[in-house]
């Protein structure tokens, strides 16, 4: 309405966020003004930590407050177990279903000859250098079941299978066209239980 | 997923605002991260801002930087025209609406037998008050077409007839069981142009 309104200002900054629209940010800022120190104040300490904490994982991609990130540190993930993800979202979704019991890969993407998407836009050579350092029995490919997702899983394929460890990918449990993130856990783990070797 | 860990602490607080849940507050976050100095910092900071700087219009109830609000202080407003609203989200939509040329005032609720909330929990003396001090001309009710809102217009036009003012409320263009705030600026204009005599 009025330039320099803090609430008019802090309404536009909501609506750019994925999954609000200007209404559901309105009525955000209305909910969170009836009790500013509630509600206002903790959030915003919340994003200015997180913020300054969080740091991209310089072994796996992961986004978390230490690098490597907890689960390249935890002793008890399989050390021989690699599961390479298009995006952290992915990442964090096979983590709620506990479906993967060893390490992480984010590509950062997929091949794409639309978006113009070729192996040197994703970190491919990081992966292969992590599997001639040695210690890899399985890598599993859990990218979406997509088009693109294919593409990258056999370009892949062809790139890991000379280094001599088993590549599979996951189940087709996994709906075609849809996303890793938007599906439910027992799915995921039913996916990841009949993955196939390649 | 672990204690302390400040990407879930903010999903956790974004996840409680209305219209957001936990899917879409995990997405907002990641979409955050990936440039937090750009999205996240801006928003932390009016957050903060907006925190500090909103207060209640001591005059009419709506939410603004300086109390009387500019809308109370706005000397191109009708003085004798007060138009009176459930809460600030229908003070907000009218403005939007460019419906209304005079001031406002903010009921905080309407009167609800179920709900326990009668007369004295509403800022009805202070509505008075404000007739009392004299120049008021006319009184809109602005109130949702609800049987609580049906029941407040009905205690309040009580309540006002004595004071001289005429009472009108917003004629019934507005749809049965619909909130203000979510209707068209179209369908506002036009339940404000044929208000009624009660």
């Amino acid at each position: 309405m009025r330039p320099n309104d803090p609430i008019e200002h802090l309404i536009a900054l909501l609506a750019r966020l994925p999954g609000l629209g200007r209404r559901s940010a309105r009525r955000a800022v209305l909910k969170m003004l009836m009790d500013p120190h509630a509600q206002m104040l903790p959030l915003a300490e919340a994003l200015t930590s997180a913020a300054g904490a969080v740091r991209v994982c310089e072994s796996c991609g992961n986004l978390d407050t230490e690098s490597p990130c907890h689960i390249c540190r935890d002793p008890h993930r399989d050390m021989g177990l690699i599961c390479v993800v298009e995006g952290v979202a992915d990442l964090w979704a096979l983590e709620r279903a506990q479906a993967h019991a060893g390490r992480y890969h984010v590509l950062g993407g997929l091949l794409s000859a639309l978006g113009g998407i070729g192996p040197s836009d994703l970190a491919v050579t990081p992966l292969l250098r992590k599997i001639e350092a040695g210690g890899i029995e399985e890598v599993i490919l859990a990218l979406p079941a997509t088009v693109d997702g294919a593409t990258t899983s056999h370009y892949l394929t062809d790139r890991l299978k000379p280094t001599g460890c088993a590549v599979t990918r996951l189940a087709q449990g996994v709906p075609i066209g849809g996303a890793l993130d938007v599906l439910d856990d027992g799915t995921l783990m039913a996916a990841f239980k009949a993955r196939r070797s390649l």
